[in-house]
């Protein structure tokens, strides 16, 4: 699966600016990508690209129409389907990160093959892997690890492609959440996949390499998540990271979505993952300390930064305001 | 989903008794519920059941014929369907632990919803689950867990039930996998979950109960094995035992399956399940160790039941040899 871009966002009639978060980050990380952006009538949502009508985008060389816009139960309400109909029309895959997939649209599988267009649904996936070997691949891996769920693991692994490629250095980010899939173009959506074959799809998707080509991979969930740890340590195990990432929100009162749950310790969500990790890669070490810090003021961020840059004795910047130059430089 | 017997055990054109595992397994721990075998010319296989044939199996009062038999791939080969056809005609259910599904064959599920009949699939699930909480649950839970895959926690768990059930205690054997499933008549296959859901299935699984009743939960893979871990650590949280059972096989040379990776050290599973499992139950503990020695001379397998229960200070048996009684004696 690779979806063709340049891309359409599609911010359908989005409530409110949250409700376009994956056509924003789509935006942020490849503004290349983004030729413009379609709102219908109501939209609450702008992602500061250009309006554009589907016609423009085509004539404009739009290749996919990007669903780019979460609501209440992730449907795709009737009230979209002509629009989407005319850009498989016009010329355009769809890709959507929603819930219910376009595959299950009444007819539109049909359109579009006989049009041969592709659909593409990032939360789900229909490729078949293997279970996990385990084996040792060639080239270099980061994996971000959290604390806890949304805690910033694609904005840092992004921040730390962008960086890396800066220094002329080869690393590809390796996408496991729709959002980062629409950003990377591919990539595999892990928590839909079956059970058994968590590790073997992580490893599918940092399969062998040059020596010096690094894979940044996108880290799901936390080990001390009561939800997702599983999903968390297959990613770890078929990732066989050469280097960890932690990833932290210092405002969190308790775990996202179990409140009976304290945050954990930061050296103790290093040390578990350290320890899990050592299966598939004994040479496995943490670089450093990724903080989504805009939930504090300035200046009460820069002295938690520095205090948990020396208690845990690692590089820990915050990558949002930062960027992340600090944690490539510990990779020497 | 529950299965209603007695059962008609099918063991189709099974190659070699091995084929016959799951059929076998089913017979051994649920004799009351066999009414016989169903084997088809050129098969095998005898687990040991008086030969019936569908017509004596319906006049007996069978309730589901049991595809108890594995092969190469897993399909339900043409040559079998006349017999599953016949068998819904009689009044019989049909499940199957094949990773083809029955409701993949054609006709097969318009002609069982026409009789009235189900067809259940052990091996894939049709329930929707929810993310798991990580919310205590009343009453008690008893995992196994294991240094590898294959090494008898089902054997373990059912050994363990028995016992409680000898002593009058209230105890329900939980699946997790197809095998027993058939067993228990309900369960879960957690493996072939979607990896969001795999804690939540196993929440579901082993619901609130009597403050003095224990869920005896199968476990799955292990947490040291690169291709499994993820759904066992999933099953780990949701199941939040308070206390786990270590099994072992002795004479394994490796993880099966990834002969690079050594078999881990007793204790250091055992603290791994402990620290895990901490996260939704902090009273977790561990009680014993059971090992399968069929591999080893008696004198041996003695003598290393009697060293490894001195190293590690619990109670060490082999439940296949033994039975569970020591593993029940150290709840108190």
């Amino acid at each position: 699966m690779s979806i063709a871009n340049p891309y359409l966002m599609f911010l359908g009639d989005a409530p409110d600016q949250l409700a376009a978060k994956t056509a924003n980050g789509v935006a942020k990380w490849r503004p290349d990508w983004c030729l413009g952006q379609l709102r219908l009538d109501g939209c609450k949502a702008d992602i500061g690209l250009a309006d554009m009508t589907l016609e423009e985008a085509a004539a404009a060389g739009a290749k996919t129409l990007i669903v780019g816009v979460a609501n209440q139960g992730g449907f795709l309400p009737e009230s979209w389907v002509a629009t989407l109909e005319r850009a498989l029309d016009l010329g355009m895959d769809i890709a959507s990160g929603l819930h219910m997939r376009l595959t299950d649209l009444p007819g539109m599988v049909e359109k579009a093959s006989k049009l041969g267009r592709s659909l593409y649904d990032a939360r789900h996936t229909t490729r078949e892997f293997s279970v996990g070997k385990g084996k040792k691949r060639t080239g270099k891996r980061l994996l971000t690890v959290g604390t806890d769920v949304s805690v910033g693991k694609m904005f840092t692994s992004l921040a730390i492609e962008k960086e890396m490629r800066a220094r002329g250095m080869k690393a590809d980010f390796r996408a496991t959440g729709q959002t980062g899939i629409f950003i990377a173009g591919s990539g595999v959506s892990v928590d839909a996949v079956v059970a058994d074959f968590i590790s073997g799809a992580a490893e599918w998707l940092s399969p062998d390499n040059e020596p010096d080509h690094w894979d940044i991979v996108e880290g799901q969930g936390s080990l001390f998540h009561a939800s997702y740890a599983g999903v968390t340590l297959g990613l770890l195990h078929g990732s066989q990271p050469d280097v960890v990432v932690l990833c932290h929100e210092p405002t969190r009162p308790h775990m996202r979505g179990t409140p009976q749950i304290p945050m954990p310790d930061l050296q103790a969500v290093i040390d578990a993952n350290i320890a899990a990790g050592r299966l598939t890669n004994p040479d496995i070490r943490c670089i450093g300390v990724s903080m989504n810090t805009s939930g504090l003021a300035v200046a009460a961020a820069d002295a938690l930064l520095q205090e948990t840059e020396a208690r845990l004795g690692l590089p820990c910047v915050d990558a949002f305001r930062q960027g992340a130059a600090r944690l490539v430089d510990a990779l020497d």
